[in-house]
């Protein structure tokens, strides 16, 4: 179990803004975890107390310390016990606390050796920062699928003009692509210069009219990707103004499960709320209606079967898919051989 | 898991009508099943696109060819792809094919080896063909239960007494019965000369007079049975247009749940549309409210324990239900001996 | 399995009046069975006829017989077969028949070796008895959590102070407490002299006025303890009409599961019954929406594990519990070594 998932590196546990009750549990890597915000600010503890085993999450949280609900041990920001009402604070009172951060609108965990939890580890998506908050939208959609599958889906974006008609789909047939690494990176890229503008963006070039269209992916382990796209009127030169940049990235709950992040930001009207909005629903739309029961459907039908050991078909467009995959069974591999 | 079922034979795997939109996705014997209509006929494909396991149900069927909903592989009712929009179609792009076969209103399928699949032994049930259109009435019920189960409650009708008291039920305690072979078929019979006749048959033959009644259960491998019966007034000769049949055909989805499918016929009032319509639901009735509880407690009480391990008590009544357990058994034996 | 058990022990198997219909199918440690109240008594049978294992309980019960609803074999209260309607009555027609006893307002059942079910082994709960019917009030609630876990929440009564700070809270913290032997009961005491009273005695003796405050809780195996508790204006002397004493009576159901009977019964205002009613609510309120969930989510975190594998910390509180649990695994142990 702790084998399948890489362990030291950053994982997204939430949106910021998902603490905003003051805490949240959440399951990551199959451990179940408190967050709650302190006056310095967020703690990470395994949300299981160890005296009775009773979740802290149900217990009451003030001035960055947990107390147990059900027999009143109580724990700061570090695990160490801070308070035991039946006698002296002893050596194994205290639970797991993991390195935890904020940046980036997002909350991140350390799920591997606190010692090597290096904040230069995490991803950086400052391209969130710089976007006004009026241009950016947040989506969080639970999961039914392994976190791999839910990669691979956005490594390979044929599927947008099958799963997406109507939407997105359209420019990536007849589209050149090619994969390459960029520093830490591994990147695929689809150009198609002159070609009908996908269904969002009709409006802005009709057809009979056709556009140049550009999108990139790039991933970064373990599951941060970034998406970058336009269409302008085809002949235009290409500009960063134009770009719509979205992330996704995908923390797994469980095997089974993934907590998906998504996270758009555009370019150009970037003080129209309510584009944001329209943006953010389309996103969520086509994500709860399309993607979501896609890769939910393939979840179920591969079941407990290992997914190489179903001997899938490799594909022209798998190429960034499985250099990814490739990767992370190489980070996996070594840490595990480093244990 | 390949070796619990007899696969080199024929199942019912729907009735001609659950097609009618054109497609149906089925678990047959376990496995994932999508079938759909084609110009010359039905296809039977495995549900699962070889590339990353999407069901193909979920994809677009048009002209014979279904067109996975997520990367747009093509497949022919052969299995065999005939399009791949990325590159060149190489051999290993196909799905499993059975051989399917649309016969007495139903769809039959071939789970064992395709070069055995022989037409003429599908179970012969040209009883429902010769019956008028206006004379039949078709039922499908998913049972949460082992097909065995329900193909031991058809076969013990000694069950009709104590579970469709009010229907069904009373002629069979006093009835002479005997069980024996007719060519390939395990026949069980029950008469009962000079007896009340059962709550269904009350309106015909009232009580306080009596009735000749007489029930016959054939059964064909796997798990087809038909059921003749009638009650006439006390004396009278028994004849064929006083009788009803009724095929109960048992196809295992799983382990533990069935699909359970029957067509009732009768030989008098053929072209009295409403009489099919009363007698649909009377039947269908009669197995969601009696039948399917009890056989469902029953898989229930049973878990995943081995139904002989169990040492189940043997009465008079389980002759036939016996005997067809240790048939199939031996089939089943000799093909997996054979493989 | 059987092993997991203490089994040669009477466990309260339902209130009396859980019988008002006639008859109950309840699973006692894994086992179903159905019980039913026959002329002079209560019987106790396996829920699973021996013919084709269909649930007796959906059969019909009359003059003390059960008879299969499935195929009409029919059983007296013993197990054994008194109707086979098909032929002569065999040694194996019979099911399980288990020893059973209704006393103390509750039907106990014998899970063990029926040779040892001596009446004079269950628990001696005639403060019920003794109580007029006015001041009694009875709860029955299923939990999802392993009845030792119920068992340890009443046997640590440090947890009323953080688990129900509003009607039962405060007077534990700071309270002298000891645990002790009495006959074959684990006894812990709580004593506070001069604190202000817990909600529920408010009204008795509002604030800034103190109390004296009394709890003990005693235990008996496998898991029937006895609550008495009171609070009476600080000074007072401590008398047994002051006291209110509840039955807490935990039976497994499953691993993972368990039956949870209350009983309450007071010594003042014996025949106000509308206060039995609000008791009744209030034990069954704060039970439903502060115990049980507590025991629930306990029961979650541990999962499949083993409890003391998860190396539970020790409090001083504990002491109790741990005893109980000592003591019932060694009688487990002692049963299990003697098969």
């Amino acid at each position: 179990m702790a084998g399948d998932y890489l362990r030291n590196c950053w994982y997204k546990a939430a949106w910021a803004t998902d603490l905003d009750a003051g805490h949240l549990a959440r399951t990551i890597l199959e451990e179940r975890i408190l967050f709650f915000r302190t006056q310095g600010g967020i703690a990470a503890l395994q949300d299981r107390c160890p005296h009775r085993f009773a979740p802290l999450s149900v217990g009451r949280i003030a001035e960055g310390v947990v107390t147990c609900g059900y027999h009143g041990l109580a724990f700061a920001s570090s695990g160490q016990c801070v308070n035991n009402p039946y006698g002296p604070i002893t050596e194994p009172m205290k639970v797991r606390s993991y390195p935890v951060v904020e940046r980036h609108s997002a909350v991140w965990i350390w799920m591997g050796d606190p010692e090597l939890a290096n904040h230069d580890l995490i991803p950086d998506l400052s391209f969130i920062d710089d976007t006004p908050k009026t241009a950016r939208n947040y989506v969080y959609i639970p999961t039914a699928a392994n976190y791999q599958l839910a990669t691979d889906n956005i490594l390979d974006l044929t599927h947008v003009d099958y799963l997406h008609p109507d939407t997105l789909g359209g420019p990536i047939t007849g589209a050149k692509s090619r994969v390459f690494r960029r520093d830490d990176l591994i990147v695929v890229e689809y150009v198609n210069l002159d070609c009908e503008a996908p269904g969002i963006f009709q409006r802005k070039i009709p057809s009979p009219a056709t556009c140049d269209y550009w999108v990139e992916v790039s991933w970064r382990a373990p599951g941060a990707m970034v998406l970058t796209t336009a269409a302008v009127p085809h002949g235009q030169p290409r500009r960063r103004e134009d770009e719509v940049q979205v992330l996704h990235n995908m923390t797994p709950e469980t095997r089974k499960t993934t907590h998906y992040f998504v996270c758009g930001t555009r370019k150009y009207r970037m003080d129209d709320e309510a584009l944001s909005k329209v943006s953010r629903e389309a996103v969520r739309n086509a994500f709860l209606t399309e993607d979501k029961p896609m890769l939910e459907a393939q979840q179920d039908n591969i079941g407990d079967a290992d997914f190489w050991a179903l001997k899938p078909l490799i594909l022209s467009g798998d190429a960034a898919a499985i250099q990814v995959r490739r990767d992370l069974a190489k980070l996996i591999a070594a840490e595990n051989a480093a244990v």
